[in-house]
C-alpha cells in the first residue's frame, strides 16, 4: 500500500511533467525570439521529438520541489526546470549517435538520427544545450540577474568537460579498461550524478538558501545520483527490454565495469538503500517541507524503468 | 604601401590572437574548477587540438575592438572574446564532422575527429559551446550580473536553433534545394553573420553602450557578416588550397547555391565593397576612435585565406 506521501508524490511528478512537457512546446516552436533571425522545421521537428518523449521528468522535478523548500511555486521554478531538461534531452541524442552508444530506440521511440539522420541530430542536441542557456539567462526565468548568471555558471560546470560531458568521455574509454571502483564511482558522478546535483543546487539558488542550507541539498542531488544510477545499473541486469522501452544489458555487452559487477545485486541494492537513507537524511533540517523530496528519493531507487 | 592605421591592425590583430590563446591556454587545462569532479585528458586535448589552432580569431578581435570605443580595455573584454572564439571553434568541429561537411583538414591540421574520432569530436564540441557560458557567467568576466546574463542570452541566441546552429541546418538541407537569393542571405545570416553581430553587440555590452550606440554596431556586425561571407564565398571559387589550409571549390562541388554563383564574381565583389562602406558608415558617430575598427571591416572582406 503506498503511502498518502507516495500517492501525493506521483500525482505532483505527473503535474511537473505536464508542466514541462507545455513548456518545452511553447519554447520549441517555429516563433523567433528577439535577435533571432529564422528557425529551421526540421530543426525545431528533430530538437521537439527528442525532448517531448514523455520523460519523466526527475531532473525537472527536483528543481522544482528544492525551490520549494523556500517557498518558491512551481510555476517559478518551470523555466529553470525547463533549461536542465534540455541539457538532459541534448545529452540523451548526443549519447544515442552512432559515433557514441549507437543506439536505434529511446522510450520506445526511434533516436532523433534515426527519424532523421546524423546531422540533424547532432544540431539538435547543439540547439537544446544552446537553448538551456538562452533560457536561464533570459529575465523571464528570474528578476534577479545574480541569480540567472549563477543558474548558467552552475550549469555549465554540471555539464561541461568537469561534469556530464566529461563522464561520457570517460564511459566511451571504459570500454577498452578495466575501471576500478574509484574511477567508476568518479565516471558516474559526472555522467549521471552532476545533473541531478545541479537540479537540487538550482532549487537552492533560485530560493536564495543560505550556504549550509545549499550545501545540504548539493549533497542530497549527490547521494540520489549516487542511488539512481546504481538503481540504473541493477535495472541494465534484471530489466526487461519492454520495461526499458530501450536495449538492456548492453553495459555487459559493451564489457563496461559497473558498480553491480564489482559488488553483486544484493550488495548493489544495499549500497543504494544505504544512500537513499543517507540522502534522506541531508534534509532533516527542512522538516516535514521536504516529505515529497523524501519520497523522490525513495522513488529514484525503486523505480522499476 | 599599407597605411599607418592598417600597420597599427595588423598589429593589434596579432597581439588579440596571442591573448586568446593565451587565454585558452589557461582554461582547456586539467585544472579543475569549482564543483567540477574530474576532466578528461584526452577530451582537454581535442579541445585544445579544436580551439588551438591558429586561426585569426577576428571575432574576438571584434569584441575587443567594439569595447575599447567606451574605454574597456582589452585585458577586460578577454574572456568575453574568449568565450565567442569557444563557440565558433566548438561550431568548425561539428562542422567537419563526416555527417557534416566531412572534412579532413582544418588550417592545415587533421581535423579533431580524424586526429581521435567522431565521438570526441562531438564531446570536444559540445564542451567548449558549454565552457563558453561557463566563461560568460563567471563573475571573473565582468562584476555586473546584468552585463554577464545579457552577455550570455545574446551568444546564446546567436549561436543556436535560431542563429548558427539553424544557420548550419539550413545549409545541410542546401545541398538537396536550389535556394533563392533571399534564402542564401537569411542563410548566410544565420550561419556566419549571427556570431560576427554578436562579437559587436558583446563589446556595447560590456562597454554599456547606451541603445543607439548598441544599435550602431549590431548594424556594423550584420554588415560585415555579409561582406565577410561574400568574401568568402569569393575566395571558394578563386583561392588555392595550399593558401585556404582547407578544401575549396566545396561549395560548388556539393551543388550549393552561394550569390557568387548567382551574382557572378564582378558584381559580388562590389557588393561585398559596397556592405563594407556601409559598415564603415555606421561607425561615424564613434569618430576617430572606430578608425581600427574601420581597418577591420577592410581587412574582413579584403582577406587572402
Amino acid at each position: 500500500m503506498p503511502t498518502n506521501t507516495q500517492i501525493l508524490f506521483q500525482s505532483k511528478l505527473a503535474d511537473c511533467a505536464k508542466k514541462i512537457s507545455a513548456e518545452l512546446e511553447t519554447l520549441l516552436n517555429e516563433k523567433t525570439l528577439e535577435r533571432e533571425i529564422a528557425r529551421p522545421a526540421k530543426l525545431t521537428s528533430a530538437m521537439r521529438h527528442g525532448a517531448l518523449n514523455g520523460g519523466k521528468r526527475i531532473r525537472p522535478f527536483l528543481v522544482m520541489e528544492t525551490a520549494s523548500l523556500f517557498g518558491i511555486k512551481a510555476d517559478d521554478a518551470l523555466r529553470t526546470a525547463t533549461a536542465l531538461e534540455c541539457v538532459h534531452c541534448y545529452s540523451l541524442i548526443h549519447d544515442d549517435l552512432p559515433a557514441m552508444d549507437d543506439d536505434d530506440l529511446r522510450r520506445g521511440q526511434p533516436t532523433v538520427h534515426k527519424k532523421w539522420n546524423e546531422a540533424t541530430a547532432i544540431l539538435a542536441g547543439d540547439s537544446l544545450l544552446t537553448l538551456a542557456f538562452d533560457i536561464l539567462a533570459d529575465p523571464k526565468t528570474h528578476k534577479d540577474a545574480n541569480i540567472r548568471s549563477e543558474l548558467v555558471l552552475q550549469l555549465a560546470r554540471a555539464s561541461g568537460v568537469g561534469g556530464m560531458a566529461g563522464g561520457q568521455m570517460f564511459d566511451l574509454e571504459a570500454e577498452a579498461t578495466t575501471l576500478d571502483e574509484e574511477a567508476i564511482k568518479i565516471l558516474q558522478a559526472m555522467k549521471t550524478g552532476a545533473l541531478l546535483r545541479y537540479a537540487c543546487e538550482a532549487g537552492a539558488i533560485l530560493g536564495g538558501a543560505n550556504m549550509q542550507q545549499r550545501a545540504a541539498l548539493v549533497k542530497f542531488g549527490q547521494l540520489i545520483g549516487q542511488a539512481f544510477q546504481l538503481a540504473d545499473d541493477i535495472l541494465d541486469v534484471t530489466s526487461t527490454q519492454s520495461e526499458m522501452g530501450k536495449k538492456v544489458a548492453k553495459d555487459q555487452g559493451a564489457g563496461k565495469g559497473t558498480l553491480v559487477a564489482l559488488y553483486g545485486l544484493d550488495k548493489a541494492q544495499h549500497i543504494a538503500d544505504d544512500l537513499t537513507a543517507q540522502a534522506i537524511s541531508t534534509l532533516e533540517p527542512f522538516g516535514d517541507k521536504a516529505d515529497i523530496l523524501k519520497a523522490t528519493a525513495e522513488f529514484v531507487v525503486g523505480r522499476k524503468s
